[in-house]
């Protein structure tokens, strides 16, 4: 087990008290979870990686460890380490070792109980099914909901160690991009591609924090198939992002030409794309509802693509009418931070503020955030065009555009089948800060960066 | 989803003919298990495998479907998609182009009980929890053991598809070695070595097949922790294995000199080790039992260590003593194909041969395998010397070897952790087959590979 450095240590400390601080009298339960399998139960997924509430707090992974706060005083609580431990996984740390390392009290997990007996309990959800067992076994929780509460409103705002996680998880995604950007060419499978940006993160001891898409199908908005072979006339769309080893994410797409160039059908519709991230990511500024920033990429979008004769009529009618939602179906983005839709685990408790709940509109039911901008919050951008058939094929899903959707014009631009730009942005007291401003963007950029054209 | 290639489809057309041939009347059911989450439940764990049984008879992974044999007549009964899932990943390939493409008949899983009604029905566990409570929810399963055995016949020897999957991945395992070799050097943390070896693995589109054991304490058997800082005096334990895009798992472990030169005391050692490994492999022929395997192991180290004066007295005795399990406390290897512990899912059913079971004695009881060879089987060797502090400093674990052991002359071999030389060997009917021979082995080639010396 790999402790945290001194700083991180320090920062937990300072989250665990911060913590207490927003629980009152009830006492927080935060387990750690434990390995999953993968394909035979006895061979766990690796590396193993915590909770993000538990990594949040604590700072390092613990295999089936919990954490409990209450009232200021944190105690981690350990499985018992048997001889047969001992042989295969060598002696572990010892009580006094990691309540040093970690900043907190040490006890067996068996003290567990004892711990939380006559206390109000309310606890985090775990990532797995066993530590859901084994907290209802904990017996009744008056409190989840304060709990919930109170961590999310210390993970919204980044502190100065969380910042630099993301600082990091950006520096090494952008690296990746650059590379998978240079490793594309026609003829290869996608697979090429996503094993070149893998490579570059393994060099860094790093791994992704969600399943990559990379692939020339971008209309398949959640495609982690990579078979697909590149051709000279597609576009390549990537959405990978890293996850350092203290477990922050990184979260961006890129959509390059596979030739290097843009055919200008292609960068007809880039240009609509990234005027609309630009409109959106100047937005991005403390006060600002999500939900105006998601409204606007669909203006810009609808604005665009009545600018190329796709779309006719009024923009805010289009927009009102979710025609806009045709090409761009998903929200403009999401909290990032340990977990890369962050805290979503906990649903729209964490994405939605108090009284807010998502609309059944079409065009923005998808919107995973909708909270008043605040310093410290890190969001993505990531508006997008999509040409996808369970869409435009579906007479149920179109018949509002009616003649406003201008199909004719529609066929000329064949050969976008799907394009997002997405960057990740920490919201300052100045205005947006681009953590991943580094990857190459404009037009010229992605094709200096993929060269070949 | 990827659909198998031509060859690979014949291939798990014959195998479900052969599984069938072998079930009689009882009806299998084979589920291939589900996306398991990581850091937050909606995120998976990527890519997908489906559990080994399954992706055995049907060559891809398909998440959450379940293959029925019965008679010789198979289907795959799939989830129905719905139409969130055409908008999010794309519509899914029809019934007839899958039944097609992977040469058996297709039903949405709704069908499932009605498939199974009036039927003895066995199944084969899936990789997780979710999977087995789908599969409690069919009802009575009177024929588990039915099925276990019957795929445990069919892949207990490999066929000419499965030998092709192993040739590839020990190839790359190999490589992935070489690439960690020349990546060491002093100074550099331990997972600057795995992630070069992970990146190599990442261009070919292949993860591991098991969590990677790199580090400079390798008397942690199961030592899954990178953050140890490598020293020039150090012997690296690297027990890494490549998993092939078809599932198919590497399994090499070599053990090299951090400075590029082993000590007198590391070399001794190591030949110690190398000698065990040449007379193990040398035996894997087809009839010899793979616990004899295990005990010539078990002598030539023990004869070794008296060589050196780390041990005395009589070969034999020392062995019977369990002497040499002071310093080799695992089993000399196990089956290798789908899984890394070929199907240790289903326990030592899998391993031992019926009426064979595992000894109490400490030098037998991690014996993963106790069968006769026979052409087609694939196995580990896998010797190894490690100065366990849990096993030499436990005065009940060293009683019997009493004076027997040598302390002060094993305090000369303090640099000495851990070594363990592992390859895959196939059974040939003319003898054994090394797959991963082309990694580097001998004193003079591994120094040559570390380069620096």
């Amino acid at each position: 087990m790999e402790l945290p450095a001194e700083t991180l240590r320090d920062a937990c400390v300072a989250r665990r008290s911060n913590l207490a601080a927003r629980l009152g009298g009830v006492t927080a339960v935060i387990p750690a979870g434990r390995p999953v399998p993968r394909n035979y139960p006895a061979n766990p997924h690796w590396p193993f990686r915590a909770s993000s509430h538990f990594l949040y707090l604590v700072g390092a992974s613990i295999e089936d460890a919990v954490l409990v706060v209450h009232r200021g005083e944190s105690t981690l609580c350990l499985p018992q380490a048997t001889a047969e431990d001992a042989l295969w996984h060598g002696a572990p740390p010892s009580m006094s070792h990691l309540a040093h390392g970690l900043g907190l009290g040490v006890a067996p997990l068996a003290e567990l109980p004892a711990l939380l007996k006559g206390r109000t309990v309310g606890a985090l959800p775990p990532p797995d099914a066993q530590g859901q067992a084994a907290l209802e076994a904990l017996g009744p929780r008056a409190a989840d909901a304060q709990v919930a509460d109170a961590i999310i409103d210390l993970r919204l705002r980044h502190d100065a160690a969380a910042v630099g996680g993301l600082e990091r998880a950006a520096e090494a995604t952008v690296a990746a991009h650059r590379v998978g950007m240079a490793a594309t060419r026609p003829g290869i499978p996608a697979w090429q591609v996503v094993g070149a940006m893998m490579a570059d993160l393994a060099h860094r001891g790093m791994g992704t924090s969600y399943p990559p898409i990379v692939s020339p199908r971008g209309e398949v908005l959640h495609n982690h198939a990579h078979h697909d072979v590149l051709a000279a006339g597609d576009l390549l769309l990537a959405d990978v992002g890293a996850e350092t080893r203290g477990g922050w994410a990184g979260d961006v797409t890129r959509t390059w030409p596979v030739s290097g160039r843009f055919s200008k059908s292609q960068q007809a519709i880039y240009e609509v794309v990234l005027a609309a991230q630009a409109a959106c990511i100047a937005e991005c500024r403390p006060g600002t509802r999500y939900r105006h920033i998601h409204l606007t990429a669909a203006r810009v979008i609808a604005q665009g693509l009545k600018d190329l004769g796709i779309l006719r009529g009024d923009v805010d009618g289009l927009v009102a009418d979710d025609v806009h939602a045709l090409f761009f179906p998903h929200g403009i983005g999401h909290l990032i931070g340990l977990d890369v839709h962050d805290m979503e685990d906990l649903g729209d408790r964490a994405g939605y503020a108090p009284g807010r709940t998502r609309s059944d509109r079409f065009g923005l039911g998808y919107l995973r955030l909708d909270r008043d901008l605040e310093p410290g919050m890190a969001v993505t951008i990531e508006p997008g065009f999509y040409q996808v058939p369970a869409l435009l094929e579906d007479p149920t899903r179109t018949a509002k555009a009616g003649d406003r959707l201008v199909r004719s014009r529609l066929a000329e631009f064949a050969d976008v089948r799907g394009i997002r730009i997405e960057d990740d942005v920490l919201i300052t007291s100045g205005g947006p800060r681009v953590l991943t401003e580094a990857a190459p963007k404009t037009v010229a950029e992605v094709e200096a960066a993929v060269g070949r054209g």
